[in-house]
């Protein structure tokens, strides 16, 4: 075993959401990060993924459509969807007279696992290549028209997309809750009110915390969330669509 | 940005199932990885996951039950289990006026999404700090038991456990499909019956293949992954136990 390498990387990844367009990442970088990605764990070496490659110009822009067009999707050189993929394995499988059922909750969980694995595999080897990687957290959001224009057969689920290019941003290092504010020893401490206040108070005096409070016209950060980012009406209109979606693809 | 570090750990990387009982991993040195872990990307920088470290013996011991006690399990020095969280982040909300909507699927996705990335980053880093590390596929099959032992209250979901000690074995390189079996450009490109045998042709030609195959009295090694691994059965009973454990935790 060798010693940490690259020591510094790790307290300073920063998402990039700007990318060059002067310079485009090579199917040669793109197919060796994603080579040494695939060494990541994965369930029963099953490899329950597949990634398409949009590189395309006027592919790329309309699938960043399905992202809302986030700067991130329509300036990206490159955008990776990683699909929880049990269609490979099961045309295996029918190929060599094994009786499958994957079609179900626990086994989607492994192809969703599988596939979160190596698409953060992906962006770790990646960003220390010198690549810039936005996560794209739109993509269970609008499933059936990804699945549309990439030709997603059934079995194959869209769970994940990295926007991927050269930087033109510096981007920042994000805030993270403190430490104790998610471990737990042996049992689950539940939070007191005091712990609540305590854990995110960092968060809520950082001063683009309060700019976003101010621009919403919120009395709390916390209503940024629940009311502008992540509202229960789109939570449940996304999740209808989802649903529908999984039972479409044969899950 | 920096040159890529430790180049040669990204190819070479392997699962640990057996742990050196003589050595413990300190809590110095686990909460320096989660540290570092938790700079991976999460949605929205929401950071909707909690690790419960379970290290005392009778607890790791009840613990690796629920994990059917598959040796990696029973044998680890620290098991660490990766939940899905919104109990955090809805108490939170509860104590800054902010009403909530995260009991649904797309919610339940984005904190299994952030959930796995940074049981991943947390992976990657241990490894390369010399731990050896197991994913023990099993936690999601035993929801409701593991929740119990751990105390988890409602919105926190187990997701991934990891087996963590100093290795004392050396592991083996796992073989992978060839990256054109994974990687699709533009669109999916479906597989034909040529491409299924050419993608599966190494991995069933090994000789650890043919012998799970003659020692499970198959005829194909597809037939292990469905007949003995991953039965529909299971797969079903297993889905059913985690359906009505999501609903009981409020998704």
């Amino acid at each position: 075993m060798e010693k940490m390498g690259n020591a510094s990387y790790w307290k300073t990844r920063r998402t990039i959401r700007k990318y060059d367009n002067s310079r485009s990442v090579s199917d040669e970088l793109l197919c060796d990060l994603m080579e040494k990605a695939m060494q990541a764990p994965t369930t029963g070496n099953m490899q329950l993924y597949s990634v398409v490659v949009t590189r395309d110009n006027e592919k790329l822009a309309d699938l960043a459509t399905e992202h809302f067009n986030q700067p991130a999707s329509t300036g990206a050189d490159v955008l990776l969807t990683f699909c929880a993929d049990f269609n490979r394995f099961t045309k295996w499988c029918d190929a060599r007279n094994a009786k499958h059922g994957f079609g179900n909750l626990q086994s989607l969980m492994s192809a969703v696992l599988d596939t979160t694995i190596v698409a953060q595999q992906f962006t770790t080897l990646a960003e220390m290549a010198g690549l810039g990687v936005c996560y794209l957290g739109t993509t269970t959001y609008n499933a059936p028209g990804i699945a549309t224009k990439l030709g997603l057969p059934k079995m194959v689920v869209p769970v994940v997309t990295l926007a991927v290019g050269y930087p033109a941003e510096d981007g920042e290092v994000s805030d993270r809750l403190p430490l104790d504010g998610v471990m737990h020893y042996e049992t689950y401490k539940d939070y007191s009110a005091e712990d609540i206040d305590r854990i995110y108070a960092p968060k809520e005096a950082r001063e683009d915390s309060k700019r976003f409070v101010a621009e919403n016209g919120k009395e709390t950060l916390a209503q940024v969330f629940t009311d502008v980012r992540y509202p229960e009406r789109n939570n449940v209109a996304f999740s209808e669509v989802l649903s529908g979606f999984l039972k479409s693809a044969g899950f």
